[in-house]
């Protein structure tokens, strides 16, 4: 087995340093950015340094440092977007259907980063870490999070791996309002941007799904209002509740009703028990979103980034949408899904009409899928996504090389 | 001031007995249905009796008795469906913009009839109420309950009154369910069914919803097991996030965007406080709603009616719906709304179609209307409807008398 095809890793933040591991195993790197003397300064006005950043990244850089394509992750994503850790690891990273050698973004081609947000729980700073000042845990007192906080952290890592303009950044959901916000702020600093179902802002519904999530954690006793990471008990029941309600929003009907209809989990009868919570197979399947959910993410974090989405407003902050537009000479690849309820289709004609405004280039396309919002996530839609994809990134990459 | 045009109510449970009351007064009503030797079977097969069943009429009943309409509310309604029961009251009945002399529903000339469902919480018998067999409240000890269970119940009141058959039920949501479930067990107690924003079941996306806002009950530490009637505090914040999470989905997209969009309660500026929960507009909203709903309604009945929902599937209980059709007379008036994504328009129409089916009369519209599930309740969405219901309810009424 030739070594083409193999994940090119650079291992930064550990001790052993190693340069090529196994094919497909990828390793977890880490960076210290800002500092004390020198912090970023957020959105609300406060600063905070020194920032770890928790990255992977697939793939090499190419001498002239010109096929980065940086992933940004959705709402409870992380770093770990494709290969495996060790081999015996059950499940590869998140998109692993979509980003490796020969894959829709294809890392014999690319040089792939990844990097856990700002305010997460999976080895970027977040409120789950010490607190300088304190010694212990931020817990609530972390500072407030918006995208363009998450973006400049994003943006300085980028710099400090040398890259001085990125092939593309690709994401969808938060993952999306990440590139928006990216060409919004750094408008030179891409070639590219790939926005899937998302939106220029949270529309309200999302708000109040959002505040109805949040609102599950706060109610849960064990949340003590952000302090529960010493001897007790994480507010479990709040943040699988929370997760819950978002993961229906993820769905759509017609995936919900083709997978789980009225199917029943336990019996082939009702049971006529008011308190059996899981008897029909759609309320199994929330419960176990749930339950594996606070397994891996932490409720202070769900709070911040959740809150983060609900301030983004593309036009709020940088003003009308055709004006942040004609600031960017990045080309634009624009996606929805026809079911995607929380990010619906006229979210993303918005963009595409403020890029044709500015005389942008812009491709879009509505993808017909059952699957809602997390279309963009589910092996089965990738196929699909890549075909525009990937011409769409070896097309920007042969014209910039030709510029 | 004539007194045609008063609502003429008939005192029948309390100690003063009245006939005339003031015009637009109504007052509220009780009857013991059912009894401990011949009680009501329910679908899971346990027993239930004695009942008590409280209800508010509107007109009067023809002398032949064949004027009679009956409205089942929704999951959150009661008796109260219009008027008001002291001339001091704020509100009136919960559709009094739709029924009253001269109204869409004239109680000049139709007697109308509404009672609180079977396990509310709204003076029929329900959990809150005392158990005979243990002298306290029954608690989570309620018999679990059914569609079908509240329509016998409804139908068992209207042969108190005397009323061999109904010129309509008329309902919408779970009150749709109400009439469907009428016209498939009582097929020749109802000349027409008028079913609003419902579906023939309750789909997956339903239940899932229903799921979570139970969860967040049986989460409430309050919650007890159900066993909160007493000293202690009911389970306020479980109930009221279980209430502000059904509200999004009786709203739509488009209304929440014209109502609130993305405008902020407190200030004209951002806070960047993840503690302040109702920043936005629609956070405010919805804790409002939360809020008050918690002083209105019972936990264990909100389990209990939410279940009954999940459990509605006229096909599961009666078979295919053309052949539950068949076996009525009833004409049916079926109306959607385009913007109700909780029971969509394609729900309707298989209704519509397995009426065609059948080969009954079917009158079907799909209202176009921005305010979601709730249109049907909503003053300004009430013309549209009674334009469709008015005439519907005269025809049936002219053809049932020369018929």
């Amino acid at each position: 087995m030739s070594l083409r095809g193999a994940l090119m890793v650079i291992e930064t933040a550990s001790a052993s340093i190693v340069d090529v591991k196994e094919p497909g195993m990828v390793a977890r790197k880490s960076v210290t950015l800002f500092s004390e003397e020198s912090p970023l300064t957020l959105a609300s006005g406060k600063t905070l340094g020194p920032i770890s950043v928790a990255y992977q990244t697939y793939g090499a850089l190419s001498p002239r440092r010109d096929n980065a394509v940086y992933v940004c992750h959705a709402l409870t994503g992380d770093a770990h977007v494709a290969g495996r850790h060790h081999p015996q690891d059950r499940k590869p990273g998140w998109w692993d259907g979509f980003i490796g050698p020969g894959k829709a973004i294809d890392t014999d081609r690319y040089f792939v980063i990844c990097a856990n947000v700002l305010g997460g729980c999976q080895g970027t700073t977040g409120p789950r870490d010490r607190n300088p000042q304190t010694d212990v845990p931020w817990g609530p007192e972390f500072p407030f999070l918006t995208v363009s906080d998450i973006v400049q952290v994003h943006q300085a890592l980028v710099e400090e791996l040398g890259i001085e303009r990125l092939l593309a950044a690709i994401g969808g959901s938060l993952g999306g309002m990440q590139v928006l916000e990216w060409a919004a702020r750094f408008p030179d600093r891409l070639a590219s941007a790939i926005v899937l179902a998302a939106g220029a802002k949270l529309n309200a519904q999302g708000i109040a799904f959002n505040a109805v999530g949040r609102r599950a954690i706060y109610a849960d006793p064990a949340f003590n209002g952000g302090w529960y990471y010493g001897e007790g008990e994480p507010p479990r029941f709040g943040l699988a509740l929370a997760r819950m309600i978002a993961h229906i929003t993820y769905l759509s009907e017609q995936s919900i009703e083709m997978k789980f209809g009225r199917k029943l989990q336990h019996s082939a009868e009702l049971t006529y028990d008011l308190l059996r919570e899981t008897e029909f197979q759609i309320e199994s399947y929330l419960h176990h979103q749930g339950k594996t959910f606070v397994e891996r993410f932490d409720a202070n974090s769900y709070l911040l980034l959740t809150r983060a989405m609900d301030y983004f407003d593309l036009v709020e902050s940088h003003g009308p949408l055709p004006h942040v537009f004609r600031k960017t000479d990045a080309r634009f690849l624009v996606v929805s899904y026809t079911t995607d309820w929380l990010f619906p289709t006229a979210q993303s004609r918005e963009i595409v009409r403020a890029l044709l405004e500015a005389r942008r280039h812009v491709s879009f396309a509505e993808l017909e899928s059952p699957h809602g919002h997390d279309a963009f996530l589910i092996d089965s839609q990738l196929p699909m996504l890549g075909r525009l994809v990937t011409p769409f990134l070896d097309t920007t990459y042969r014209d910039q090389a030709g510029g």
